[in-house]
């Protein structure tokens, strides 16, 4: 019987699991099926975690994490989970990955989200060297430079917006003429002077050398003409999958509420609808998708499972 | 005119301000009228900051934060802000100690909150070499030790709760025979193995020597019995005042909405009722008051700016 099940091993994971066996809960373990460090570990370029005042990659960034984490007692098993359920009502049952499963007192979610891919050519080979999915993170690298986003919807124009306050010129690369996005972002992107829309094309591919990215070809749909961006960053925004896998229960329905999006409802304290349930980074409702932010998640969440244990003890729920 | 000003300068203002500049801002203004850093460099011993592995007093963990956080265009003004008004409906008015006032579109407030001084002598000599106000930051330190937690109300008996988890014996030392706290949580920790109630007494003092603490002093009310509690740790939980002063108008009112303790209430966006003002930090409602936690709330007030800012350029509003 565990005192708490960490799914997911990113900053939130690790971090949780930190608060969570210093804070003195017993047979804590995380779940990640691959390397700790979570999607950070694909950046190639990190300066905003504060207290690390270097420029320093995303796998140099999360190295310490492990060890510091788990110095209190916290395991690390390499198993997927594929389920989270509570059939008896008081004690989550995590089903795992080899099919056998495990009980826990309390659970913290923490599996994170992926941006989805548009599917273009050098989309893969460049992704972290001048192809990105996050403006907050990226956009200042491309300081009064030219930058191209990929996208049509909500997301894709306001990290437009959000790069027109630092880059010299944004182009909006969409393959229909009309965006999915809320009228009134629609036309502060149309009024912005920076904002050039570049609608109904496909991109055709990415392109650059060793160094990273220098342009991007899109081509027409109306009239098949060809046209070259020449930007060294391009920001793609085509979808988010949160990974909510996990909380999906055989009927189909989900652990705890999620929203329009498949991301979990938290409060302020990360607690979901289901008592003993928390969430924690970008699998959560409204997540600024920052390391420290995802991080701070996870201790809180922490926190609350701490106090929520003590509680079961003294109640002799689980 | 700033487009951003932020008061405070620990973990959650200087993170702001690193989000605010690399994120676009212009005329950005941190004030703090000491050194930037924050109540946790007052602690000796800090190890669950995340990617910081070591063992670093307070201090060393903040010194690289200015540098990095000013680095992107971030103003530090070391003089105080005595209000924070809105006079014509739409810019905010920083009004400062020197008699002078800044006019600002957006404002973050990230004040902290202050533990107050039970008064026993010792307490400001041992504070952060025995003394306490915090068990998530502290606690671990006393794994398989005995502590004492003075106070009565919710926080000390939760906070004892914790230290429970952790410590091999928690005396809770109060003043008098009844606690102000939640039936509940008295209960609990009255049905707590490692919880001694020591109650009915004033405290002496905390004793030790160059290493910390080494004892509790204290007399009983009501037989004047000496009691000597010979606890390395002393964790005081007796009020907290939340620096909300800056928010308070001339007619007694607040700026924005806060709760019946003065803490400011935010929504998941660190977004206070009033639009374009945020709180971050330990000044917030259902703060956990941890550095990651400020620092997060920091960034994610920060993004909750940059939007509000881009926002008012477009309406030509401030």
């Amino acid at each position: 019987m565990l005192d708490l099940a960490i799914i997911g091993g990113g900053p939130a994971g690790l971090t949780a699991g930190l608060y969570a066996t210093r804070g003195g809960l017993e047979n804590v373990v995380m779940y990640e099926k691959g390397m700790p460090g979570g999607a950070i570990t694909q950046s190639s370029e990190v300066e905003n975690y504060p207290g690390i005042k270097e420029v320093v990659t995303g796998m140099d960034l999360m190295a310490a994490w492990p060890e510091q984490c788990m110095r209190f007692g916290l395991k690390h098993e390499m198993v997927e989970v594929v389920r989270v359920s509570r059939p008896e009502g008081l004690c989550f049952q995590v089903e795992l990955g080899d099919g056998t499963s495990v009980t826990a007192k309390s659970v913290i979610v923490a599996t994170g989200g992926t941006p989805r891919k548009a599917g273009f050519k050098g989309e893969e080979e460049f992704f972290g060297r001048g192809v990105s999915t996050c403006a907050t993170c990226d956009g200042f690298f491309y300081r009064d430079k030219e930058v191209a986003v990929i996208g049509g919807g909500d997301t894709a124009l306001e990290e437009a917006l959000y790069l027109a306050n630092i880059c010299s010129k944004v182009y909006i690369v969409h393959r229909r003429n009309e965006f999915r996005a809320a009228p009134s972002t629609v036309r502060r992107v149309e009024e912005n002077e920076k904002i050039e829309l570049v609608t109904d094309v496909v991109v055709e591919e990415v392109y650059g050398d060793a160094m990273g990215v220098q342009g991007l070809k899109v081509k027409r749909k109306s009239d098949g003409e060809e046209i070259d961006l020449p930007v060294p960053g391009v920001f793609v925004f085509v979808g988010y999958d949160v990974n909510n896998g996990v909380l999906k229960q055989e009927n189909g329905s989900f652990l705890c509420d999620v929203n329009e999006w498949g991301e979990v409802v938290v409060d302020l304290a990360m607690k979901t609808s289901e008592e003993g349930l928390f969430a924690a980074g970008d699998v959560r409702i409204m997540a600024p998708k920052q390391v420290v932010c995802a991080a701070g998640d996870g201790a809180n969440a922490a926190i609350g499972a701490i106090a929520y244990v003590e509680h079961l003890k003294r109640e002799n729920l689980c």
